[in-house]
């Protein structure tokens, strides 16, 4: 019997984090990532070479890498001199390869042979996505980067910060979405929306033309994991069923089949360090689900290991992840 | 019966050629390469990173490759725009690896493999190289390229160029061979010492401490492949009997068994372009070989491919290339 077929679509850690448990075991993998990213090492190149924004492929690479961990660990290298100050060997690779070759996607499936991966990355789309965001108060801000960031750049008026809740997310102009992914979602068993910033990892996905159209048509059913934490200028105050209900404002109605609901509590360390960034333990509201369509699939899915701050873009705030070998036993006994 | 093994010394264009005849063949090839690059790309990352010269590695690695094109073109590829201008991927690629693994053969040993190269490359020594030229008029230069440069650099007046010729070649500190290296010129059948830059590409793999005695006790035949043309601020004038007598007085006499000595002669088009830099072809000198125990191979090894000008490092005033499938037969004669 083959192995089935799951995507994975996202970006960031908590794609990392989906696809590093998922490896393990015998499933035909495919990570559908967002092309949406425009800061740090990815932003600059961006801008300067005028590439798509290879790192949030470059993670995902890494986390389904068999390769040596010297290799991994090279795909993950920044530079810490110099004028490379700052960049990311992997985002170094997957950019020059891109100018060599001419595709984004010949670059990714490039550097998938050398880290010897399992399971294929494909780029949501190979048209360059510029995101937007329009706040409650009306202000849009423009750019992954700043949306992440709480906002730093609106329109009409520049300011530090937004602060205030996202009313809509959107792209500046269309991106259509890649041949690829829409094959692998129309082609998988199970499709994962992975845990990760929901505004600027996951929502990006699904404002590539197609990718919705795609999950509306596939046979495969659709589970989505919710965040561990809140995010500042994000999803301040967000509990479970907020973040599904504002996926479903996107998605459409009945889209998610089956929801996974994190209700571990973290260490009062772990919170305090948190908390100190005005984020807070996603309230698991079991309750709110009673009755929907929605299979909620709860349990502590903390992963007991502390991951360490360190510089890496998207890595910085995630000390807290999911359990990536529970999460992946979790999704193997639902298909 | 097994391969016979060829050991190639040199760094540079010359050498790229001289390997990438002898890979179509079933030998056991080896390449040791110079530590004392310092210009361009490679020597921004010696300053700001504090490795290893990349550049010459690099080059002799993609000659000796058999991966798919789009590889070998990668880590050939230079960056063209923003903080990475003029840095080229393959260097990067070695540089991020020397920084992960901490060891630059480590580095070298996995671009190998990504490379799928056939052979092995060597850095002729794991300490870094500081290349000294003295001058007739007794000025002193630092630094290989501006040795490679006639001279930018001098001690104690800096001059834009010093133009006399080289008296002596040396290190500024001892650098001591790799094992590998002495391993391989002891186990090998054939030692080419590779055309390419005299001064400053093949004489500094002779600097390390135990090359050249390694070169003496090996049972290896020991060949060298004398220029097409003179170098401006460094071999001005010179005919094969002088590179030949110039070598000598680094390894000592008699160390030489073979000599390959072009006597083809360029288009005048081609040797117009060499003239407006004060280029020259350089003169047989076949007899002033005679009677000699040094076994003189002659014959027209100017390659008809014109190769292009290009801002590759090393690669720029190499218009003219010997013909590396004709030697590559010529050194097959040989064992």
């Amino acid at each position: 019997m083959d192995n089935k077929k799951i995507v994975v679509i996202g970006g960031g850690t908590g794609t990392y984090t989906v696809l590093s448990g998922l490896k393990n075991h015998p499933v035909d993998l495919s990570a559908i990532v967002t092309m949406a990213d425009d800061g740090g090492s990815t932003g600059v190149l961006r801008h300067e070479l005028g590439v798509l924004p290879p790192g949030d492929v470059r993670q995902c690479l890494v986390a389904l890498s068999e390769a040596p961990e010297t290799l991994r660990d090279l795909f993950l290298y920044r530079f810490e001199h110099g004028a490379l100050a700052g960049h990311n060997f992997g985002n170094l690779f997957l950019s020059a390869m891109e100018k060599v070759t001419g595709h984004f996607e010949d670059a990714v499936l490039t550097a998938g042979k050398v880290l010897n991966i399992k399971g294929r990355v494909i780029p949501v789309s190979t048209e360059p996505m510029v995101l937007m965001a329009e706040y409650e108060d009306g202000r849009v801000v423009v750019g992954e980067h700043n949306i992440d960031a709480g906002g730093t750049l609106s329109v009409p008026e520049p300011t530090l910060s937004v602060g205030g809740k996202i009313r809509k997310i959107f792209l500046e102009h269309e991106a259509r979405a890649s041949f690829a992914a829409v094959d692998a979602i129309m082609g998988a068993d199970l499709v994962i929306l992975s845990a990760g910033d929901l505004y600027t990892s996951l929502i990006p996905n699904l404002l590539a033309t197609g990718i919705i159209e795609a999950l509306r048509r596939t046979p495969a059913k659709v589970a989505y994991i919710v965040n561990l934490m809140t995010k500042r200028g994000e999803t301040d105050g967000f509990g479970a069923y907020d973040f599904v209900a504002e996926l479903e404002k996107y998605l459409g109605p009945n889209m998610i089949d089956i929801v996974c609901v994190n209700t571990g509590i973290p260490t009062p360390e772990m919170q305090a360090l948190y908390i100190e960034e005005d984020e807070r333990v996603v309230s698991p509201d079991l309750e709110k689900f009673a009755g929907k369509r929605i299979k909620v699939v709860s349990g502590d899915f903390v992963s007991q290991i502390v991951f360490e701050k360190n510089a890496t873009d998207k890595l910085r705030r995630s000390l807290l992840r999911h359990d990536s070998e529970k999460l992946a036993k979790t999704f193997l006994d639902l298909i």
